[in-house]
């Protein structure tokens, strides 16, 4: 498939006007061809359009045949073989194995959606009948389902170019509620967001469905990204990336005239806590397997492991001394873009500038652009508290010690920290008193808290929380990752004492489409 | 059980040091004793700190225990008597069996949420066991449950001094959650707010809670109600109440280091379409039950019906007739306070003095103060869409009746409303299709949709859903009445591989609470 360099609107390909974005190979600083011509408010306005046409009769599509459409996705996004990878490759400096493992994510994260909406427990369908003889008042027939909210504006984010991105857990959970989708792409790789846009137009078509189920937009984000937030047609937003991006998207949103939901995974530092007997036990063995997870892909992970808190002393020391050599020889890795090359760059820099956090250990440097230097800090825990600095992400493959002089001090830094996608506990039997203690201050801190693992590493599956208190994520209530993901997109609607022929196919007497009901507050399968 | 005038804070019944505030009767005029004065930061800053020691307790307490606490406060209520409807009577001006009646509501909704509790339903418990063996990559143990979001403010509300007030349904939805919630009681009925006070600080004490799980501060918007939001430790907001009330609370909440969710409930004028069949069979029976919702406790209600919309001629003609008779009958009824009065006879005024309504009845002016004469008024479809005042809420027993051209006017108004709670089909067998083609229209602008039926009467049960798009709530996804309520206060958390002696409860194997699971996909009830 040659790349056309165009928006994605709806069932066309259409040339914008705006400057063209160009993809660079952030392994060797080659510009990628084509270019993008930047969209601009009319390609807004009648991607926002046709998703606002298509609304009604896409969230009406019954369970099959939308669970048909998700998994035709996922057969269009692998019958793009290798030149999805390859491209993906050429834009990210990411490995072949790793997008590999990306695109089963992709695609396996579809089908899980696909068997989320047959099963339609989101539809939360409720019954309470008639009930004429009440006294002193009776009772009218109420029934509730859940439909979707409308359009939703997602933004591909640069660490996922798959999984978070055009065909990513936001469009994926959206498409399964029933909205619509405009997906802003991820100028760091349009080539591969071109490629999947192709795949979902296809599946749209071979589905049969109105075209506006979907567009993809490329252009800047003051322009395409404000613009999509800011249209009445868009009624939720999901995105990935930077605070300062999220956070600009939650005002805009709470500024239109009708204020949007915006679900904005942001900034998370995910603690990592060494309890004594655990750091006593086997101090070295975690500082090696810790730096596995702060370099795993050149620590580009929302849930890399940023901070390490524990008692100082002996123990702590080998961890660090264990760390240290498996950051010097951890070999230095190409980051996604230049622009992310250097925020982190200048983010260790803070740290290594700061007279209150010290330097243990550097990673070799690499050759060629963009290479992520492994580093690893040390800092007091009074220290750490005081000062912002120390405690802001950096995205990459440097994380911070924090040194506590006790466990009241541990859990004071605890209570002390932001929200958190995630709070891990290295723990052993002896410390099972002092992982309760904490329990409680990170079950309020994170969105999932783990024993003996490593936060990389997100499992798309029922249970999964990514999600956490701001400003990990700009809304707690919620997961970006695993089925829950579809409860963002749906709002409940009762309907009171309607005829049988108005009411939608869930709600019917006689449950036509067998789903778990709550009827009179009573559980049916 | 003699008034005392002070905050209800933990345990405490403190003085503070603020102007009094006076209940006045709106029947009489009279100024009610005694005065409660005002807090300030100092009771706010208190309420808070003992609300945020509660917490974690609060959280943890049992399925029974909580469900027993809210099924004690319903007791504690009832219990008050006489004493409670007299004192409500004085400040509202609402009459005895009205209040009798939301008492019953007040204390069922309590056990109803009592019910939720136990069902444990609301956990969402969620189960994807290990699989170690799995290819490529094993899988670790990962459980989700809900836990409460924080200690959470509450706002009374004028038009319900029991039922939306300081035991009313966010309260209730927000301790059955696990929350402990801060009251800021409504200014109207500060004595009715005392008691029910008192009652619930006897059912934390009975109950040995935490004595943080409530408090009751009395105080202006500005500084106890801001003061509130403001706080750190507050996590969730419920308000009922005015559009800009609630805006500016958004607005705060927005404001603050970390944002929270607020939910508001506001401004609506819940739609009435008279479809022509059904106006043609029995428009002057139409007329006559929909004057008797529109002066229901003085149309008070945030489900009034102030809108009717149908396609003019003489089956219009002849429900407006009617409708017009009926108000001219309808006896001028006390409302809530001066201030609500105010507002109301400004809102008739600026319909009246339009060009683009014409008046077709008032009802009887009344005697005393604080009056509501009911009003209708008539106006063209196309006047409604162009002017910003004719769809203004007018909170009171006035009522709009927009005629259209043809049933595709009626559809564009439909579209042109913003967000409402309710929109209410008036229709017989011939209007199905009629029906059907607005049916998508009201699905996205309202939260209830109902045929034969009027808005006022919000029935509490599992179906029901009082909210709405904006401006009608501050968040769509959302109900405040019903026991769905309850998930406003909540937010997932995932365990990942945690021993089972750091699981809480709801996730232990063997599932001792016996709630229902969603295990690897699959419900188990």
């Amino acid at each position: 498939m040659t790349l056309e360099g165009k928006q994605l609107i709806g069932s066309q390909a259409v040339e914008a006007k705006g400057e063209p974005i160009h993809a660079v190979n952030p392994a060797t600083g080659e510009t990628l061809e084509p270019g993008y011509k930047a969209g601009s408010k009319a390609e807004v306005e009648r991607a926002c359009e046709l998703a606002w046409a298509a609304f009604d009769s896409y969230r009406e599509t019954g369970l099959e045949a939308r669970a048909t459409f998700l998994e035709t996705i996922a057969d269009e996004i692998e019958a793009l073989g290798d030149t999805l990878i390859e491209r993906a490759m050429q834009e990210s400096g990411l490995p072949q194995a790793r997008l590999q493992g990306e695109r089963g994510r992709t695609c396996g994260q579809l089908r899980l959606f696909a068997s989320v909406v047959r099963a339609g427990e989101w539809l939360d369908v409720r019954h309470d009948p008639a009930l004429p003889d009440r006294e002193p008042m009776p009772r009218v027939d109420l029934r509730q389902r859940h439909i979707a909210l409308g359009p939703v504006a997602v933004f591909g984010a640069s660490n996922f170019p798959l999984a978070f991105s055009v065909a990513g857990g936001d469009t994926a959970s959206a498409l399964a509620a029933g909205c619509p989708v405009v997906v802003k792409a991820h100028s760091a790789h349009p080539g591969t967001s071109e490629l999947v846009g192709r795949a979902l137009q296809k599946a749209v078509a071979r589905c049969e469905l109105p075209e506006g189920v979907f567009s993809l937009l490329f252009g800047s984000g003051r322009e395409v990204g404000q613009g999509l937030v800011s249209d009445a047609r868009i009624k939720a937003v999901g995105f990935t990336g930077s605070r300062s991006g999220g956070t600009a998207l939650m005002k805009t949103a709470q500024a239109r005239p009708e204020p949007i939901p915006v679900y904005a995974e942001m900034s998370s530092i995910n603690p990592v806590f060494l309890l004594p007997e655990a750091l006593k036990a086997r101090g070295k063995e975690l500082g090696e397997a810790f730096v596995g997870s702060l370099t795993m892909g050149a620590g580009q992970f929302c849930t890399n492991p940023g901070l390490v808190i524990a008692v100082k002393g002996e123990a702590l020391d080998g961890f660090v001394e264990a760390a240290a050599e498996a950051v010097k020889g951890a070999g230095a890795q190409t980051m996604l873009t230049p622009g992310i090359h250097d925020a982190y760059t200048q983010g260790v820099n803070t740290l290594g500038g700061s007279d209150k956090a010290r330097e243990v250990a550097r990673g070799p440097q690499g050759d060629g652009p963009n290479q992520c230097q492994a580093g690893l800090f040390v800092a007091k825990a009074s220290d750490f508290l005081n000062d912002e600095a120390l405690q802001a992400e950096v995205f990459g493959s440097t994380s911070l010690v924090v040194e506590c002089a006790d466990l009241d001090e541990v859990k004071a830094l605890a209570e002390g920290l932001e929200g958190q996608l995630t709070a891990t506990l290295q723990m052993d039997d002896g410390d099972i008193d002092a992982a309760r203690g904490l329990l409680p201050i990170l079950e309020r801190r994170a969105g999932r808290v783990m024993a003996n693992g490593w936060p990389t590493g997100v499992e798309v599956c029922h249970a999964m929380v990514h999600g956490g208190p701001y400003p990990a994520t700009s809304d707690s209530r919620t997961t970006s990752v695993g089925s829950a993901a579809i409860h963002r997109f749906l709002r409940p609607v009762c309907y009171q004492n309607l005829p049988d022929a108005l009411l939608p196919q869930a709600l019917k007497d006689g449950n036509p489409l067998n789903v778990s009901r709550l009827v009179d507050g009573k559980r049916e399968a």
